[in-house]
């Protein structure tokens, strides 16, 4: 294999440049050329790429966003954007590609690898952590991170103010990061889209929870429980407490980072390139029981990922 | 005088502890006792309070929100209200009240010590900084930083999908929270309640930009400009390109204080003390021309902060 | 059961105080009453303790440092020192004691285990991650990322003025922290006590970078290999360069925990009652490829736990 | 004019970059042309420079370092260097310069003002705010917020451990930035070169507040008053206590401008660039009293920036 190409798709997630860096390197240590594909699977369509040496790598490992730029691309899901996309691997002398993103992107990597004799491994980044089969994704650790910090920030004022805030978080129709999130925070409830929740029982215990002393309370919900404005309103009205509602937003897909984002990129980046030139196709990279592995892409995209509902136990233990 | 009180009020800002810590510490390296009264007005009314000595107030300077709690307060705004504070601080032989709050509690102190002979001295505490008289107001500097690390990270995410992020950052009806965001993370428009600005104008710099090969931008609008998520969608259909729009929210309130934040605190919780004991009542504490002045109350409260235009000027002039 | 004890001994590390938390509510969940012992293992030989209910640990879980204090305890390595903490918990009908600390302290937990009934478990913080059967310590992930971003501001100076920059990190006789500092920054460079080098090689790789057009360099050296300040010169000297040693010290030790820090303590301090409960004895909480366990105290004491010498060598592959 | 240069000179300084972004987005919108020479006074000496333009300075408002490069040159400091950069200004057709950075780097902008037809401005960029005339300089307002947050971790391990801390921070021969962050963290003292003070004192202190129950304190010494090292022994011996030394060091000059030093630089930059336009030459831009100014270049090296030792006396009162 004389060269490769690396693309990154969907939303971004920080450390997709520290896995670019990972691909660049370890490629060009074994004699391997890559290419860089632009915006997401739209660069791969329009053949908008770039040469990627070691240097042109340098400086990035601690950057958020991704230097290939991303995008979701509704014509990779059409044939003739993906015989396009197919046309141009083989025309570019692409001996295999990495595709970095999340579910859409490796579900789309699938697609793709239908059409296509290009060899395709799958790194899975995302802030959501839904990827079935990797116990963590690319960028997970940093935005919960990122959303923690930002609550203890409005714990201050919850505290000072005596008053209850739902925090919405990310993870669309997932829970991993509102339950990470709810449960390193110390929330006194965390509402994921897995899990059926009951607003009287939330607000009663809230209720419970003043008479015993404790004047505030956060409460973590999922963006993908529902209308957390309307949430806010009922606990509101059943407690006759002051509620405030903070959606956390953007913010926690971008920022640096962290030394475990960057961490698993290298290993996940370093995996990648080797799938590739053992001839390995259609594959996932992974982290299982702290172990570097790969999997099959299509089961990976037709599998759903479980929530490990026993920590959110201990969360609801823990918030006495 | 042998005994002051002090209360925080109104929303919480970062370094309130820190004007608590100089209050008590040097109205006891007078010889003068503090008393803190809790949750704002609501603590005057109900006489909640307890005794406040240099070792009550260790370990606070870095931490956001008050230990002290705080409120807004109705009761406070009818003459019933009042009185029972008055005669509290009477019967405390209260000599003399620190107020540490924004320009509602401000208003509340006026309205106090018209009814009250206590001498009563405001420290402006604010994230929004806008209160007449001081150049810059407890809280605002760390608003500022907070937000301005939230537009950075969002800014990857910007750049990465080259797109169009709408920020709405806090201040309530003024914008000086906006200005010194927007100026300070480069932003490519600034939306401020004070100044008038045209939809169509700012989408055409955007499409103008983007011809010039600047793909994504990042407006900063103060929440007081109206209805942001209305205005991310004028912009979207008038330019045709992705528009997101991310509040900051609550996050801007907490957090530990900047080192400006915390001096400033320092510095107007021992001019505070100072004036209470040289006689003086109705001022408020103020840093105009990084000195420490003290203006009338009355004053204060009825009069408009300008916003610094030329401010706004230079950002756009920065960011082509 | 009707009562355990809990006690943090050692170097602090971040997520202490989660671990407390945890350890105080799970067990009061369970009907078992806490008492916690102050300034480690000092305070069981002085009896010195207090009373720990679910409100004391409120507000704990995102702090630095721990709230029961911690010391190096001399005394405890004597039979008196052990014999006076084994009476104290006897008298004060300790059914078990969870103690919290590094591997000293697991050390000390042994001696006590051998000359007194009440049963002891074990778990395990320490910033140096270097505790025999266990992936990771509470606090060990904390340390990692404060280490990281001082790098990463380290390298905006290093850049600027193309310098070369020795950087020490903690992790005493260990490289676990190196090692995970260094991969993560993108470090030229990485020494460990672990793995032997060479300074001519290290010298050759910075002025053969510097000919490719790499002018700065960043070398993440544990404080274990040695003379760092000495290492430093030799570089100097070898390259011709400036090159600037800094030694990042205290910090790492202290700051808010990071989620993950929080979440193993949680999960840690979870188990080590429950292992109580089921009159488990002298063994040691763990997390081994992301499932918690236990083992043996004993084993734990005496083995030394391996460095992953894969992750040096990807490290340097990545740092090309 | 239609031409002018900008350089960074000696100790990179957080917000140099916003600098240069505001003297070429401000220039570019007045019809001027900017080179930006590279790597100090040797860029300006070997005539390396390149053009930039408004795009030339995108995203890097948010940057800690320089784009162009610094270095400390001592062929400056003789007539041979401060000639030929003489000449390359001419030859480069170069109109005006501007030169940021610190003492040093105004020393040499003076220096080559005299061999110099070109119009020289200074803008004050350093760390250690020492330069005569303004109140403030281009990133010292980040270096105490990361020497704080510094702190505020060292305080942690302070307070579990009960110990005494000496945290040595930057400034070279004066005391700034260890008042301004002693001021802020609440040290129990703070040294700094231009006010002698009495180890004996010190240590009573200490012991003193020990036996009130303070048992753990953070003296701030700056680099400037001499081997902190030793400082730490004699305080160890006359106290009995733990005490421990940390040496902040270069993460001091790193890291993402705060909001303030981002703001100072784009002001002093857009001065600077106004100056020049208006025909004045060997002036250095500068705040006082929160009012951008310009002072005399000869003046501002050869005067001496008081240190207003109110402030370490507030400070003292506070730390009690």
């Amino acid at each position: 294999m004389e060269r490769i190409g690396v693309v990154t798709s969907g939303g971004d997630a920080p450390g997709m440049n520290a896995a670019i860096r990972a691909v660049v390197r370890i490629a060009d240590s074994r004699g391997v050329e890559v290419v860089g594909f632009e915006r997401g699977y739209e660069g791969l369509i329009a053949n908008s790429c770039r040469q990627l040496g070691p240097r042109s790598v340098s400086g990035i490992i601690h950057l958020g966003g991704t230097i290939l730029h991303t995008a979701r691309c509704e014509r990779f899901k059409t044939d003739e954007g993906l015989l396009e996309a197919a046309e141009n691997l083989r025309n570019d002398d692409v001996g295999g590609l990495v595709v970095i993103g999340g579910d859409g992107s490796l579900a789309g990597a699938l697609d793709l690898s239908r059409v296509c004799e290009t060899p395709i491994v799958g790194v899975p980044a995302s802030i959501d952590n839904d990827i079935y089969g990797t116990d963590e994704t690319i960028g997970f650790d940093t935005a919960v991170n990122t959303a923690v910090s930002e609550v203890d920030k409005i714990r201050d004022t919850a505290i000072s103010h005596e008053r209850v805030f739902v925090v919405e978080v990310m993870g669309r129709e997932r829970g991993f990061l509102a339950l990470a999130i709810g449960l390193t925070v110390g929330a006194e409830s965390i509402l994921v889209p897995e899990v059926p929740f009951d607003i009287d029982v939330i607000s009663n215990d809230i209720m419970e929870n003043h008479r015993k002393g404790k004047k505030s309370a956060i409460i973590v919900a999922a963006e993908g429980v529902g209308d957390n404005r309307r949430l806010t309103e009922m606990i509101a009205e059943k407690t006759g407490f002051e509620v405030r509602l903070s959606i956390l937003g953007y913010v926690q897909r971008g920022g640096n980072p962290t030394a475990r984002s960057r961490l698993l990129a290298s290993l996940f980046g370093e995996k990648a390139v080797r799938l590739l030139m053992d001839g390995r196709r259609s594959e996932v990279v992974s982290i299982q029981r702290n172990q570097i592995f790969s999997s099959d892409l299509e089961e990976c995209c037709r599998s759903v990922k479980p929530l490990d509902e026993s920590l959110l136990k201990l969360a609801n233990e823990l918030a006495v």
